[in-house]
């Protein structure tokens, strides 16, 4: 029997993703982070620390995918607008928790006291379970189906190790890709359709181009599949259909 | 008299961004572009090449702004679902357009044909307007206030020679950057809170730290105003702020 699928969606929050201060990678890592366990991102947000964008953006999510990660946020300073809004989303109260206060404060020192900005760090919604920062201690929390993490990326990725452990994962989706030096994606179309088509949805492909002219271009085509022998097949389809093409297929991942 | 604000939402379409395979980049890119011609970005989406998913989220962020830019999904394969997706966002027909068709045609060359899958990239919904390819010819499209434009980022970055000069800019907001190395976000929240209250929403504040461990750490101070001499105002107490925390500020932008 083949194991459901276990979607999940993203929410990067911060008025810096959006402005272009800051370019984000949470996206990507958690990507990466959640395919091999059976956790596949079928959506992401984007939005700015404003507590109605956050909550409408987070009860959209988490009523339709089976997890949520957010990240940004929950700093000490005025900006840090999401532990409040999840509360808000979850219709719970939110306040200083003990066991939180006691991570801080073992960790602040008389040189950066813990004092009252820092203390909104140690506001957790009612019902949520801390996650570990084993970066600067202030913790996130999962509340529900929501995980809520930092937004500085080392913190965030130190995060996920006390993450992945509860997460309940499906099919993983593998890939295989191959690089295609000097094709163009509109020579080898028909005959990829062909492929997806053929694969009824076992097998998905895509085509991914890239130019650096004048001298260099080409595509990687990519498929995915939860099924081993069925990707290992797809491959190999890829490959001849390069070769047929006079191009060079490279094996990339 | 204030000049309104104008908002935009950008929607990147791709299963690669969601998968983990692809850093996104033209988030980043176009809010960049955006912010000197007075438009803001307040919202972006992330989807997959899935026409239902494009769907939702174009009519949900057309009817919410005052522009939307998507990116990707407009090439030949039969992975690039945007256009027919935009198409039925906007309940109208779509189909092989003869001045996109020409530019192709003008295009390719009998080494690389324009057969029916390049042909696919003349598919142009009613009532749009082109937008000029520079890199690889093949047009985006404008629909109303949706800008559809290519994933790759050369091609996007392209396309927006095409695109500013339709925008109808507002105000634009500045920002004024002030480093701090060695200070911690705690150590400045109340003060940065009170500045952030008393600008009254004529400038907001942001607090971004960063972390090297174990030697260098430190935070980004910044301000944003539409409002030219508040800003400068808004920069000194920041600079102000700083130096009495014992730090040493650095105007970086």
């Amino acid at each position: 029997m083949p194991q459901r699928q276990v979607k999940a969606a993203i929410l990067l929050i911060g008025d810096e993703l959006l402005s272009g201060r800051t370019q984000d990678v949470n996206l990507q890592a958690l990507a990466k982070f959640l395919a091999p366990i059976g956790v596949q991102v079928a959506e992401a947000r984007v939005v700015a620390d404003i507590p109605e964008a956050i909550v409408v953006a987070v009860n959209a999510l988490r009523a339709r995918y089976d997890y949520v990660f957010t990240t940004g946020g929950i700093g000490p300073t005025h900006d840090d607008k999401t532990a409040d809004a999840i509360a808000a989303a979850f219709g719970v109260p939110i306040d200083v928790r003990e066991d939180a206060r006691a991570i801080l404060q073992a960790h602040y020192k008389s040189a950066s006291p813990l004092n009252e900005a820092r203390l909104r760090m140690a506001r957790i919604p009612e019902g949520a379970s801390l996650i570990a920062n084993p970066v600067s201690k202030a913790p996130g929390f999962q509340l529900g189906n929501v995980f809520v993490m930092a937004g500085v990326p080392s913190i965030m990725r130190g995060m996920l190790e006390d993450v992945g452990h509860r997460l309940e994962g499906g099919a993983v989706v593998r890939t295989a890709t191959l690089r295609a030096k000097g094709l163009r994606e509109g020579d080898i179309a028909a005959a990829l359709g062909e492929l997806e088509e053929a694969a009824d949805g076992v097998v998905t492909f895509g085509s991914y181009p890239w130019f650096s002219p004048p001298d260099s271009f080409g595509v990687h085509l990519v498929a995915r599949s939860a099924d081993a022998d069925a990707l290992e097949k797809a491959a190999a389809d890829l490959a001849r259909l390069i070769e047929s093409r006079g191009a060079e297929p490279e094996r990339s991942e």
